[in-house]
């Protein structure tokens, strides 16, 4: 069958079950209850500090076809994910689903457990590195899936994941499993990726290098949500827990697309007081926030929040009054842990709560503009953040479709052309985030406005910026790499990737 | 049947359904799963903003025999509960149930909707005024069922209590949702008892007489679980909201008391670094707390945390350093919204994470002592603070079992007589907290130490306090009372008084 953006999907994907076709990015055709979740009485003289992880695998009675979940706030710098599961592999444990919110290079001993039979389903937002390889070439037992952070939090919620045991990477943690980010060596900040692990698997283990006195405030994690806490000497490496993608870009093509991008932004008439603002962390996103800040001094602005992994170059716009709040899933360095731990204005989120289209409302819905990279894009807009044009699997949505559909002006800034690749595509080789969620495509050699923003369009003809439709940026690059040849990949399904409402939007074949 | 401390329970109670009767503070007969509520996707460009009460009772589909809930933080100044009661009674709508965590005599409009058949069940912690009295004289069509503080958030989650419509009196909330009870002129601080009615109705409705811009930070009830907000003039009287209970007694037998309830505490060895304490908002428990108060400074005592209903006294402990967090269900006082607005380590808590005996651990379990009052407590230390000598109700446990099941040390304070009644009863009215939880009762004329604790029968040895068996205390109050009568009831059953746990711990029948 083919599903609304006209990409055919088997009507069942082994080791995956039924499929539900995307259907539209705001149509979700399957709401479900909550999972009701089994309640765990602790009583008063309880004990919850164990010895060791295989202390904490013998109490969660673990098994053979069980979810394991991880969140990724340590991202390149987590020992954690990597501890748990050589304690699993070392028990003989068979056919383990690891649900992890996002997973790095750093996870590369993932690839020897899937070839043995240990792990045989990854279920992630982001994937990169040596896992992405291997499940690109097929040796995962099933079809990985790719989500949303959004829609990770409304798959935990619902019960489309159900997680076993949730593993907790705890910064900050009593004896009694408060816990939260922002004290220690491995100090990370928010920890909004871990909330739906912890509500919703039937136990959660908390691994913390930092047991600190009663009561650990202020409290991310509650509790009434931790069955046990083990100590180890250290859950992550400083290094790479801060990311080293954020810096603003010096590339003079990438700070032209900056400009291009600010000068679409205020024509929307979107600066204004009261705006909300998100930008990722690579080198042009945060080049437009430079170009904000900018406009908003000079003009005055004051604007209500911005949100989303928060950096530092944020955090100077905060802290300059030019936003009021800051709604963080994760820190992405350390002047954004310490903004975190000063005031209550630098607020937490879940990623239910950022992006789950699920709930009563998400941050995200609530969204102006939002600044987003892309790998590939296609005529219709639709975009690819999942694979390189190898057909591999390099990354992910993140909250990238999540923001994507939430936010009033959706800006996708990048070069024309990447590695001497095109950027625009008729086909392109995997599409995460569908065209009708993006409203502008932002590139050195000119912007192309989606067909259904006429209202913006009119309004960027008052503007000297270089408008034109998507198919003549295309022409003009093309001009210059030619046309690309089509990926050529094999028939199995080596992934899934789910829209953030649970459809399937698009399936990953093993690459030759 | 008879229940663990030798009640007899009907197996059935009309309007209730089967009785699973109380076993012991710790056995926890039945553990459910956590209700799984049905998610509702709310998607950009919705408005939750709706123009009346009227308006929400529409979306919410309102129809007879529904549940609808409501919280107390405003306490005897409310008006949310009348003013929406009156909308639902003016639909000519049968048969509902109000799950409130407390009813207090501002909520009288109740006792004419009860006649009238309108509201059918009443369910809550706390009853006073002429409510409590229509259901002692049997004007409610079903018993009604009186739970702790920690039971309620209990029977929500498991779904005992399913909540159809939640609604919440929000003294600052934006046009999403987010909302907390720090600002404006309803201004009453932490919201911990309408947490559990927010996660797990099927739809939150917000009242509010305070919109404020988006996002209205810290958030404490997230946009996430509300369905719409309806802006009124004024939801409640300021004068009713703060309680006029927090002061400390003057009376010298109440100061009395309270010293000689220090000397145990003292001997006890619990007075030391690290020291976590409770007490309520009564006239001798705070004064117990004055008394704490002069220990720690002289011996240069640093605590950990006091929790409960905060008010300006354990702020002001707070504020000195003898406490290092406040663990805030309730604000007693402004100078308690003030303190906890002002800094992370005044902690908010939900009713669950109070006290709900089946959650991963309540905050309850870490208490070391508590100071509590009582009605009326038998020889086998049951203690009874729901009703009255006359049989009527005129209270409930609130947290009353809930911290004294999870305290190291639970102290009664009480006159002996009160209103030329004994405190000390072979048999008392109801039990509604089990004497397995009670360690002592400390009356003007003697200390009385459960049994249970000859640990601490032989510490209190080494003091000169008086300390006796309970029996004799009994004895000394009925040679100035004489023997009391028995009260004589009816024998329909006007309520169910639940134990934490959810099995029912006693029966209320209707008064002659």
């Amino acid at each position: 069958m083919k599903n609304f953006i006209g990409i055919d999907i088997p009507e069942y994907i082994e080791g995956y079950g039924k499929v539900i076709p995307f259907q539209g990015a705001y149509e979700n055709p399957v709401i479900k209850k909550k999972n009701g979740v089994r309640e765990s009485a602790v009583g008063p003289n309880e004990n919850k500090v164990l010895e060791s992880i295989d202390e904490a695998l013998d109490k969660a009675n673990i098994k053979d076809g069980m979810t394991v979940s991880f969140h990724h706030h340590l991202r390149n710098g987590d020992y954690v994910l990597n501890m748990v599961m050589e304690r699993i592999a070392a028990r003989g444990i068979k056919d383990i689903t690891v649900a992890a919110s996002s997973i790095f290079p750093v996870h590369a001993p993932l690839v020897e457990y899937i070839k043995e039979g240990i792990v045989t389903q990854i279920v992630a937002s982001y994937i990169s590195g040596p896992v992405a390889k291997a499940i690109s070439e097929g040796l995962l037992n099933k079809p990985a899936i790719m989500q949303t952070h959004g829609g990770r939090g409304r798959a935990i919620e619902s019960g489309d994941i159900h997680i076993d045991v949730a593993f907790v990477a705890a910064p900050a943690a009593d004896n009694y499993g408060n816990i939260n980010g922002l004290y220690g060596k491995s100090a990370c900040g928010a920890l909004g990726y871990a909330i739906a692990d912890c509500q919703y698997a039937d136990k959660v283990i908390a691994i913390t290098d930092n047991i600190v006195p009663y009561p650990n405030c202020p409290i991310e994690i509650s509790q009434i949500y931790v069955d046990y806490i083990v100590p180890v000497e250290s859950i992550g490496d400083p290094e790479g827990i801060v990311s080293g993608t954020t810096k603003i870009t010096k590339d003079p093509v990438g700070l032209k697309i900056a400009k291009m991008a600010a000068g679409v932004m205020k024509a929307s008439g979107l600066i204004k007081n009261g705006m909300s603002f998100q930008t990722g962390a690579g080198g042009i996103s945060l080049a437009v926030a430079q170009e904000l800040k900018d406009i908003m001094i000079k003009e005055d602005i004051k604007g209500s929040f911005a949100s989303g992994g928060i950096t530092g170059y944020i955090v100077d716009m905060f802290r300059e009054g030019l936003f009021e709040y800051l709604f963080d899933v994760q820190c992405f360095d350390l002047k954004a842990v310490e903004s975190y731990s000063q005031t209550h204005k630098h607020q937490r989120m879940s990623a239910s709560m950022y992006g789950n289209p699920h709930n009563k409302g998400a941050v995200v819905n609530n969204l102006d503009i939002v600044i987003l990279g892309a790998t590939e894009i296609d005529t219709n807009f639709n975009v690819n953040v999942t694979t390189g044009s190898d057909g591999a699997i390099m990354g992910g949505s993140g909250g990238h479709s999540d923001t994507a559909a939430g936010a009033k002006l959706t800006i996708i800034v990048s070069n024309l052309m990447k590695a001497r690749l095109p950027l625009i595509k008729d086909k392109i080789t995997t599409v995460n985030t569908p065209g009708e969620t993006i409203d502008v495509l932002v590139t050195e050699r000119g912007i192309a406005v989606n067909p259904r923003r006429q209202d913006l369009i009119e309004k960027l003809k008052a503007t000297n910026l270089p408008v034109m439709s998507i198919e003549e940026l295309k022409s003009i690059s093309e001009k210059l790499t030619g046309k690309p040849k089509d990926i050529e990949t094999e028939d199995n399904i080596v992934a899934v990737v789910e829209y953030r409402d649970g459809t399937v939007i698009d399936v990953i074949r093993k690459t030759k």
